[in-house]
């Protein structure tokens, strides 16, 4: 089990005494498959970790409808939200999907450990400092590829069966219309005439090779 | 000043008092265009926090090419990591686009409030929890955003002039071919088929609204 403690990145601030004090307070739970972990609204006395299996975290509307928020994946920690509330309360229901493992992480002890000691404690907001920015990383970037493809959507849809076409607006209303920042779209017209996909002068497009634009309308990534 | 403090995401687990001794360790500066506010690798006694203009971050490759890490906005805190270090160094070098102005906090002072009290310490960690929450939530949405982007490019490049097609192989090879889960997959088809835009039985489709499907594609998003 405290192998397992060494695979949680929320405890990776620990050191070995505080890692073994926290292993004393923590459970090993199965559970079937529909079983309920804990629902919303009841006292929070650990935070999970899921070892294996699938676990739905999930919300009821006023109506009774179920809202799900998350489907746990084996490795990740989950509800550990709860550790830094006071009084910490559960604000979602977890179910398991099918058979599943968890270790329960008892929240007094680690909000105890972390209270006696702020090396620890500095060293957990540089961990989840890095994480924030690495997580603003990857959505950039997302947001990036997929303004690409909303970019050559627009174009092949403009061009409809010509291989010509007239933006309809300035760059920055076509920006705008797409959601792109007019920098970025200047940066994505480029890069397809530097692929060799489209030709452009001022306004007016070619589109030299359709099936190349399609092609990589349909990829998963733009970038090789 | 104290008011602009009040705007900065990371002090807001401060008490009114811990803000008061910081602000005594806040500096006001003005960068013109093109001047350097740290050089990567230099002792960091700061972070920032960026009132208005803009800031490159940046490394060098060994070859002297400039990567830029991130372009900082208004608003913004930067450099915050270095607040966890020890000892702290900046990992990045800033220059200023364009007139700038920037807080600079107090890097040894900020430390000294989080080790003197673990309250604020577990407020921070919280909020930075919560932070990372939410932006794993925007990770997700827009990953189905985007796979719904590529189905839809995906299905007109494979109808071509016709509106009939057939998949050409198993909801679950098609589904690893756009890198979306078979259950995304499953569910994206039969939102597809909800709005009167396809129709479908096993593997063969019908386009019924292909302009309505090039719209949808170019839609910066697709959630009404």
């Amino acid at each position: 089990m405290t192998e397992d403690l060494n695979n949680i990145a929320l405890l990776a601030a620990l050191d070995d005494g505080q890692r073994q004090t926290l292993s004393r307070h923590v459970k090993h739970r199965k559970l079937e498959r529909g079983e309920t972990l804990f629902a919303a609204g009841s006292p929070a006395e650990a935070f999970f970790w899921l070892r294996t299996g699938a676990i739905k975290l999930f919300m009821l509307s006023r109506h009774g409808e179920e809202k799900v928020m998350n489907i746990v994946q084996p490795g990740t920690t989950f509800a550990e939200g709860v550790a830094f509330m006071d009084p910490p309360v559960y604000p979602v229901t977890a179910q398991a999907l099918e058979a599943s493992e968890v270790l329960a992480i008892d929240t007094a002890t680690f909000r105890a450990l972390l209270q006696d000691s702020p090396p620890t404690c500095l060293a957990l907001l540089a961990q989840q400092t890095g994480r924030i920015q690495s997580l603003l990383t990857e959505i950039e970037a997302q947001t990036l590829e997929s303004a690409h493809h909303r970019l050559i959507a627009y174009l092949l849809a403009l061009a409809g069966p010509s291989d010509d076409l007239q933006l309809p607006a300035s760059k920055a209303v076509v920006a705008a219309r797409l959601a792109i920042k007019p920098e970025t779209l200047s940066r994505l017209l480029t890069e397809l005439q530097r692929r060799g996909l489209i030709e452009m002068h001022e306004r007016k497009l070619r589109l030299l090779d359709v099936r190349g634009l399609r092609r990589l309308a349909a990829a998963p990534t733009l970038h090789p």
